[in-house]
């Protein structure tokens, strides 16, 4: 039998096709490398010098509306144009580049400078989700692009510039690396068993129950088996649907619940603003049926062992496999263990 | 024509088959995020505490030999171990995980604490890689054995948790992600043209002249085409051996010397210990005949715009496709620019 606390061992992504290490016994190591500073958890409801808060100037010069709940706008430092003509370049197969045209959003999830996404009440996140759906539907609606990611960066050491609550879309004109490779496996799974991948995966881990974090009607979120990150976890809906333009009002309500829940286990463990990046994989847009493609949301946080004592994915894992030391068995006991309750009160 | 220098593009990747993103009207954005830390830079010659330096005792009690040059031993902590039974796990091919067997080393690159690769005199690099050389043999003379992967991190950025100049060899009974890629696409591409996919890269880089930084008679060392980190760079071997262990005297003097041209280089940038991890990609070993596989050392660094700010690669990166602000045409002139000896003198 293989002893997942206590042997190296690989383990497979059924999502992307690729692997990671687990050395269980390696978290016994001390630490005496790099520690984070805490960014200061004081921050006012208001900052003038926010450009994200109501009523602000922007580096552009306009100025935000005075917003109730949620504010999108396309992002003033966009990495991917609207504006750009489309191109090729291809020297003998060996240098091989085209044009991406993409839009890159904003969206400012509270008008409150201080909050973040596990602080907030209930409403104001169903009010995100409906924003995220509204925006997935009127950017689907450019027959130009193929893709939509949803993600939001969280905290300093995340390279988020700015601490008010915000997330970004980035829609562009052709599929991402990692979209290409979910559809890929998907695409098989779905061929062999007309069923997603997905679907039987959450069947599995249900019956199991040894990576479950949250189990509502509509959602779980879980430890992936195939976990890269410390506390990496996923969302999945349980009904498959495509993207989250099929969510019902009914759904939505029970994803705002579960992220909520979510972020404040994490916030809880370290007694900490978590950082992570996060976001939605779904299916590509205009570019024909993709029966094969499950909603859900990926989060990867980088700590390991306290609020400021990261994971480093380098040497070994740029170069060869992504590692881990704690297994995704330990990471789901202690996000179970936590209080939904946030520590702030 | 494709404006590389003004358009957002996606460039290929030879070796992965995977895209990137470049955003070259991005780097314009003004900087409001995290800044790092400046680790020390006034280090003892030799320190009482450090598991590395000459005559010390590591964790496990052993003393360290006064050793002169380079000194290998196995990790007090390897992520990897040698006694591991063979294990297979699958549920319903949902759950799918093995055991991994493998040994983890430290190479202390010098018994000085106070130096880094740089620093070093050609002769004390060239020591490195005649050890280099040798663990290479000794580890593939095991049988199960099937990949080697040399590497180093340095710098606190990169979780090195010793200043101490040194690196790792981690090797392993099964093919890392990583290596599985480049097998792949060095394989579809040998077979197609009976030359190997470095070779006719190489020949291409030389002709056009845009992103070389280093070209002496066995190497060269360039931007890639399609480098994801700012300053990303490739050491190719000019003839297309499979491994380390082919080289020859004068061409491990010439690789010594590329080593510490471009990490002087490097160093001369920021005017700072510029942080990375490196690492040689090579052949499997153990699996029969690899005529397509091309010895190359990869550079991933991490910094952007100065000491202290590094390029995240989050959220979009993690989510869908890696990004970068400044071209690789754009590094490679700054490191071209570079003087060959160190800031330090
Ligand atoms: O082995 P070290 O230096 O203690 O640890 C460092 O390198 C390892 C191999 O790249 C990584 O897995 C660790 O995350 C990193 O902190
Ligand atoms: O867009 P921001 O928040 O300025 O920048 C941050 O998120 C981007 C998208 O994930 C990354 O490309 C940047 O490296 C990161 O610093």
């Amino acid at each position: 039998m293989l002893d997942f606390a206590e042997q190296p061992h690989k383990r497979k992504n059924l999502l992307t096709g690729d692997h990671i290490l687990v050395s269980p016994h390696r978290s016994k190591r001390p630490w005496q490398g790099q520690v984070e500073d805490l960014a200061p958890d004081n921050r006012p409801q208001y900052d003038p010098k926010c450009y994200l808060c109501p009523g602000n100037v922007r580096a552009d010069g306009t100025q935000n509306p005075d917003y109730k709940d949620s504010f999108v706008f396309v992002n003033d430092f966009s990495a991917l144009l609207e504006e750009t003509s489309v191109e090729q370049f291809n020297e003998e197969n060996l240098l091989i580049a085209e044009s991406e045209r993409g839009i890159c959003k904003v969206i400012s999830f509270s008008p409150r400078h201080d909050l973040t996404l596990p602080q907030m009440d209930l409403p104001a996140i169903k009010a995100v989700v409906d924003l995220w759906q509204k925006e997935f539907q009127e950017l689907a609606a450019k027959e130009w692009i193929k893709y939509i990611q949803i993600f939001e960066n969280k905290g300093s050491i995340m390279g988020c510039s700015n601490p008010h609550p915000h997330g970004q879309i980035w829609a562009e004109s052709s599929l991402p690396v990692e979209i290409e490779k979910e559809t890929t496996q998907q695409r098989a799974y779905f061929k062999q068993h007309g069923r997603t991948l997905l679907q039987d995966y959450v069947a599995i881990e249900l019956k199991k129950d040894e990576r479950i974090i949250i189990d509502n009607e509509h959602f779980v979120a879980l430890v992936p088996f195939w976990a890269a990150w410390p506390y990496e976890t996923m969302i999945i809906s349980k009904r498959p649907v495509p993207s989250v333009l099929a969510f019902t009002e009914v759904e939505k309500e029970d994803f705002a619940r579960t992220l909520r829940e979510l972020t404040i286990r994490y916030d809880n463990i370290f007694k900490t603003s978590f950082p992570y990046s996060a976001g939605m994989h779904q299916s590509p847009v205009n570019s024909g049926e993709h029966p094969e493609w499950h909603w859900h949301m990926h989060f990867y946080p980088p700590l390991l062992r306290s609020a400021t004592v990261k994971k480093f994915m380098v040497g070994y894992e740029m170069l060869a496999t992504p590692q881990r030391d704690i297994t995704p068995e330990q990471a789901a006991n202690t996000l179970k263990q936590q209080s939904t309750i946030h520590y702030k009160g």
